[in-house]
């Protein structure tokens, strides 16, 4: 079997139609109106279904297999502060478990928090609660940096987040750490590639106690470690910083998926990082759509760069299947009961 | 010879006897003041033995051998609007072009530019003229975000950029582009490390019609491209950008150094960007200045991964030397008066 821990539901309603401050009640209504137009069941339903397709209909050609897929949230977090932010969340997620109900054998829910600028991350506790225990999601994606780029609130080591790590802990779910950057005037079109989590700053828990404070906290980095791989020499050798290679220090608690879509990123990502802090990820539905010219194959198909190489059985499967066995206990629960 | 062509100068003064607000006089008068006391002409003298010190030091053991070395500034930038940015900026080249007056054989100068946020990049033009005309400036170092992390301000494929460009290409004299982060509140150690050009936004330029506009215009990208090599698979699938392999596309206009400081980065780089647009870099006297543990040498020993590796003298030499010239002719210049 093969677990891809990546994937995105992205027809969130558009920004545009959530952005503006208003009062509860009548965010309430707006936020009801934008997921009638745009996520009634049936357009739920077709969204599902393609989602599916594009995911199986490959496997079929031996280029592309997922038997199982966590869905997490790609759009409509927001980078002001929102009375309606939970609102929309709760509906996001209500949606996903939707998903997740019409294919039980091929998806499997992750959830965002209803994170805003200058909102305690403790604030996240309740709807992380919800949709681990009323909606069977198994781990939550968290955003370092909800002001979008303004780096203006407190970092992950700050016991600020303390409260939702002990939730995480308690909950036995683990958190993909994913920067989502706000979109700005002069935006154009790679914009989206810019949510990557290329700043080496959003992995300073590396070097800090928060993991002896939390020995079962666990933290997925999205798209190979961003930046961090290719630079770990330069985080090795900073002043005040000196870490110890990766081995020592990722342990249990740090993963990295494999949203590295090239062969030369696949293969720096195998050399530095321990193959059993990797986990298999394709980003199914992404910001990385095309095709290689050269190869015929999509760009996200990251399973094609493991096919090319020559790795023993028991590391295939680690990445492919039985590391998120370890993220994600909840995953293996669910199996026993499919 | 070896040419390094990413130093900094690092003893520009502290941010805070700059940040605050002034009026053109008291700027002036201030500006005096903290360069009275942190750049004496005694103060420069040591620093810039030190510098030489430790780049030719090591090149007795073989281990570091830099024979000529750009400097360009590490400090001294702000990311809030100064009435006294020009004058900063000016002062700070005064004491580069001093340094490499003391060892004309060793260091040659390399200019940031009077950027602030909302100043238009035409402002620059009078600085580098004067830096390359009458200092003897080889190139200059651009900010492509001179707000520090808003991103908002023109990207740099902007019209708003080309009587800059245009001065660029009338003096035969490239760019560094180099992202300087504004350090905010809860900023720690690391934060230096975020100074990276880790996001691909800063990189829109190759795929726009630039440098079809200035078919001589030269930018150098340093770190390695930041994240860039890592995920070149992400830009070349993302919608509507579709990059052709860096072959095509970087040609005779960008160039990336080699400040990666762990042999896993440097060959990721070498495999990703050809060698005809990869130049030598080590940074030296910058953020990175650990040893290694295991081998004992520095991180920043740059020149130690290519030893490594069993590359063809032609290749060698280019990354070396002799890309160099095509990118800063004037250093050619330079040398042929030596």
């Amino acid at each position: 079997m093969i677990i891809d821990c990546h994937g995105h539901y992205t027809t969130a309603p558009s920004r545009a139609a959530n952005v503006s401050r208003r009062t509860d009640r009548r965010a309430r209504r707006s936020v009801r109106r934008a997921f009638a137009r745009r996520h009634s069941a049936s357009a739920t339903t077709r969204f599902a279904r393609a989602w599916k397709a594009r995911s199986s209909s490959c496997s079929a050609s031996a280029a592309r297999s997922h038997d199982l897929l966590a869905a997490r949230v790609g759009d409509g977090a927001s980078h002001r502060h929102r009375a309606d932010q939970p609102a929309v969340d709760a509906r996001v997620h209500d949606l996903i478990a939707r998903v997740c109900g019409l294919y039980p054998d091929n998806f499997v829910g992750v959830c965002q928090l209803p994170q805003s600028p200058g909102v305690p991350p403790a604030n996240s506790v309740r709807e992380l609660e919800r949709c681990v225990n009323e909606l069977g999601f198994i781990g939550c994606n968290l955003n370092p940096d909800p002001s979008g780029g303004m780096w203006n609130g407190p970092p992950l080591t700050d016991r600020a987040w303390y409260p939702l790590y002990e939730k995480m802990v308690e909950l036995d779910v683990p958190a993909m750490v994913h920067v989502m950057r706000r979109a700005t005037r002069t935006s154009t079109r790679p914009a989206r590639i810019t949510s990557m989590p290329t700043r080496p700053r959003s992995l300073q828990f590396l070097t800090s106690d928060l993991f002896r404070d939390f020995p079962a906290l666990r933290f997925v980095i999205p798209h190979g470690g961003g930046a961090v791989p290719y630079h770990w020499g330069a985080i090795a050798g900073s002043p005040g910083h000196e870490a110890p290679p990766p081995t020592e220090l990722l342990l249990e608690n740090v993963f990295f998926d494999t949203c590295v879509y090239h062969q030369p990123g696949i293969d720096l990502l195998l050399r530095v990082i321990p193959a059993k802090n990797i986990l298999f990820g394709s980003e199914l539905l992404g910001a990385v759509r095309g095709i290689d010219p050269e190869t015929g194959h999509s760009y996200d198909d990251t399973k094609q760069y493991f096919d090319a190489l020559d790795l023993s059985e028991e590391t295939r499967r680690g990445i492919f299947e039985t590391n998120a066995y370890r993220v994600y206990p909840r995953l293996v629960a669910k199996l026993a009961a499919r």
